[in-house]
C-alpha cells in the first residue's frame, strides 16, 4: 500500500487524504495530517482569499510535507484562489464541483498535481481527458455535497477503476482501518476520509459539531435538496424545516431562501446545532471518540494492514 | 476465507451465497450454486405453497449439498411454507421483512440453520436475541427491498460486526471478487450475491430482463416507493409513472393502487419492461455477461483470494 502511484505521485508515505471540508480543515488540521505521513488539505470552499492565503502561509510553516488545497469550482471567488494556489507554490490541488476543463491545464502548467473529485464514472473519463493525475471516486455515503446518482462507495470504485487509467482514490464510508482496506481491495490507491477528521482534536469544527458527530446514529443523516445541490447532512431541527417546505411543496426558489446563506457556518463552526446546516458523513455512526490527527492516520493505516495480513492468512 | 464460522456453520465450501430472489431464483440456479460449492437459496416470496414444495424437491434431486430457502415474513402462506420446510428438512432458511422473533425458535427445534437479512445493527441485535445462527447485513444499493435508513454496505456491515457476536454475511453491491474482498476486509464472513445471479444462465428472470440488467448504467436503478416497502429497481416507464403519481401528490392508498399486484412477475417473470417491476441493484452497472452460476462462484472466489494476495504481498 505504501509504494504505489499515488504515494509517487504526491511524495506522500500513506495513502490517507483527510478531506477538504468547509469549515472543518484549515492549517492545524491539514499540517498535522501532513506531519503524519498523510496528505492533509485545506478546505478553500468556506475562507475568503485573504484567510486562504493566511492558511496557507502558516501550513507552509508548519510542515515541510507535501499539502493540498481543495478549491470546489463553484466558488464565487475561483479566480483569486487559482491565482493564489499558482503564486504561493501550492504543490497539489483538489477540485471539485465544476468542470476539470477550465482550470486543470492553468494549475499543471504551473507546476501543481491536480486531482478532481467524482460521483460517476462519466465524470471521472472528463476529468482524465481534462489532464487530471488522479480521481477521487466519492460514494453515496459521504457527507457534504455529493453527486445525483446515489452509487455507494462499493460500486463506484470499482467501476471508475474500470472507466480510467489514472489512479483512483477512494471517498464516502471510509473511517478506519478495516474501510480503508476495503477500498483497496474494490482498486483505489488512497482512502480520502473526512467525517473522522471532522471528530478530530486539530479540526475547526465546533466542539459541540463533534459532538453532534460522535452522537449521529445509524440512519441520522440523510442527502437532502438535491434540488440545489445534494447535500448529506444531520438530521436535525433545521433539516425538520427542510422536510417541512418539502411536504408544503416548496420549489427551488422557497428552498433556496430557507437555506438562505450562512447555514453551514453557523451549525459546523459556531455550533448552532438547531438552525445550523450539519454535514457528515454516514461513517459518523462507527465514531466513538476526537483523536489527534496523527492517530487517526496511523490508528487506520495499521489496522488495514493488519486487515490485510490476516485475510491473506487465512485465505 | 474457506474456513470460517460461515463455512462450518452451514457445511459449505465457498462462502458465497445466492440471494433468493423472487421470480429469478428457483430450483436450477439454487442447485447450481450449491454444486458449485456456494449456498443456492429458493426465493419463496413468489412461489405458492406447491410450488415451493416442488422447486425443494427437484434442488433435493439435483443437489446433495446444502442449500436454503429464503423466506420473506411478511408472505401471506407464510405459515404454510415454514411447515413445508420443516417437513421437507430443508436444512437452512434465509428470513427476511418481518420480526425473526416469531419462528426462529420453531425452525431451529427443527434442526434447521437460519439465518435472518438485517439493515441495520438494530435489527442485527434483534435477530441475534430471537437466536439466529448468522445475519446478512444488507446495504443501501442492493436490488429489490431494503431498509429506511439508507446506510450503505460500506458503513452497514462494519456496524454490524461490531454490534452482533454472530458471524455477519455481506449483501448490496457485491457482484465480483473485488467487492467479495472488500466486504471481507469490512468484516464479513460470507457474501450474499443477488443482481450478479440474477444475469446468470440459470436464473429463471425473462431473457429480456437479463437484458435489460446488462444495459443498466450507473443511477439507472433507485429505491423508491418508501411509503410501501422501500425497493430498488430499474427506472423504466413503469418507474417514471410512480415519479408522476409523486409529483401529483399521491398517497400511500394510490401508490398501491398503481403498484397493483403482479408487476414484479410481469417485469422479471413475463419480461413486460415497460409496465413491469424491475427490481435490481445498483451493481447491475458493472454486469456485462451471463455465465453460468459456477463460472459465477468460482471466478467470484478467485478474484477474491487473488486481490488479497496482490494486496498483502505490496502492503
Amino acid at each position: 500500500m505504501k509504494s504505489n502511484r499515488i504515494t509517487a505521485l504526491l511524495g506522500i508515505e500513506i495513502p490517507i487524504f483527510q478531506a477538504g471540508m468547509i469549515w472543518c480543515s484549515g492549517w492545524r488540521l491539514a499540517s498535522a495530517v501532513s506531519n503524519a505521513g498523510g496528505l492533509g488539505i485545506l478546505g478553500a470552499g468556506s475562507m475568503y482569499p485573504d484567510v486562504l492565503k493566511e492558511h496557507i502561509a502558516k501550513t507552509q510553516a508548519a510542515t515541510q510535507k507535501p499539502f493540498a488545497v481543495n478549491l470546489p469550482l463553484l466558488y464565487p471567488n475561483i479566480e483569486e484562489h487559482i491565482q493564489t494556489c499558482i503564486a504561493m507554490k501550492v504543490p497539489i490541488v483538489v477540485t471539485s464541483a465544476g468542470s476539470p476543463r477550465i482550470y486543470t491545464a492553468r494549475l499543471k502548467a504551473a507546476g501543481i498535481k491536480v486531482m478532481h473529485v467524482v460521483a460517476s464514472s462519466a465524470f471521472a473519463l472528463k476529468a482524465q481527458e481534462a489532464g487530471v493525475d488522479a480521481v477521487i471516486a466519492e460514494g453515496y455515503e459521504a457527507g457534504g455535497h455529493n453527486g445525483r446518482e446515489e452509487t455507494t462507495s462499493m460500486v463506484l470504485v470499482p467501476l471508475v477503476c474500470d472507466a480510467v487509467d489514472l489512479p483512483v482514490v477512494a471517498a464516502g464510508g471510509i473511517g478506519d482501518g478495516r474501510a480503508m482496506a476495503a477500498a483497496f481491495a474494490l482498486g483505489a490507491e488512497a482512502v480520502q476520509v473526512g467525517s473522522r477528521f471532522v471528530a478530530s482534536l486539530e479540526s475547526s469544527a465546533h466542539p459541540r459539531f463533534k459532538e453532534a458527530v460522535l452522537g449521529a446514529q445509524e440512519g441520522g443523516t440523510t442527502l437532502t435538496l438535491k434540488e440545489l445541490a445534494p447535500v448529506r447532512l444531520i438530521k436535525n431541527p433545521f433539516y425538520d424545516k427542510i422536510q417541512k417546505a418539502y411536504a408544503q411543496g416548496a420549489d427551488t426558489e422557497a428552498l433556496r431562501a430557507l437555506l438562505g446563506r450562512g447555514r453551514a457556518k453557523r451549525g459546523m463552526f459556531e455550533g448552532d446545532l438547531t438552525e445550523g446546516e450539519l454535514e457528515i458523513g454516514q461513517v459518523s455512526a462507527l465514531l466513538r471518540s476526537v483523536p489527534s490527527a496523527a492517530e487517526i492516520v496511523h490508528s487506520m493505516y495499521h489496522e488495514a494492514l493488519q486487515r490485510i495480513k490476516e485475510l491473506n492468512a487465512k485465505s
